[in-house]
């Protein structure tokens, strides 16, 4: 299976993992949609900085204010 | 591998693959680079407008001027 691992950096530069197994991610405006193979969905205040798909990886960034 | 082939989506409602095999999606304000499995680099000036990565799939749309 080929879903991802989202993580949001945090100022201090850790990665918290936001939701694990993601299959579908929708950016809409300020706000991304996750939803993971398990039918969870979290709606993040964030923006996409890099994804790494091969690694499973998908890194949010907060929005400046 | 988990790439994924990235799409354009058309005024007329198609999708046009861009790159196929895409590990790395970096946003830039309202560009996207592309990097896939064997090396290709492509800068698309688009935003993401759904991802399902269990479908391998992208779907970029392109920026309201």
């Amino acid at each position: 299976m080929c879903e991802a691992n989202v993580y949001l950096l945090e100022d201090n530069g850790t990665e918290v993992l936001i939701l694990d197994s993601v299959d579908r991610v929708i950016p809409n405006n300020d706000e991304i949609l996750l939803e993971n193979i398990y039918n969870e969905r979290k709606i993040v205040k964030a923006r996409i900085k890099e994804m790494e798909l091969v690694n499973h990886r998908i890194i949010l960034e907060k929005i400046d204010n």
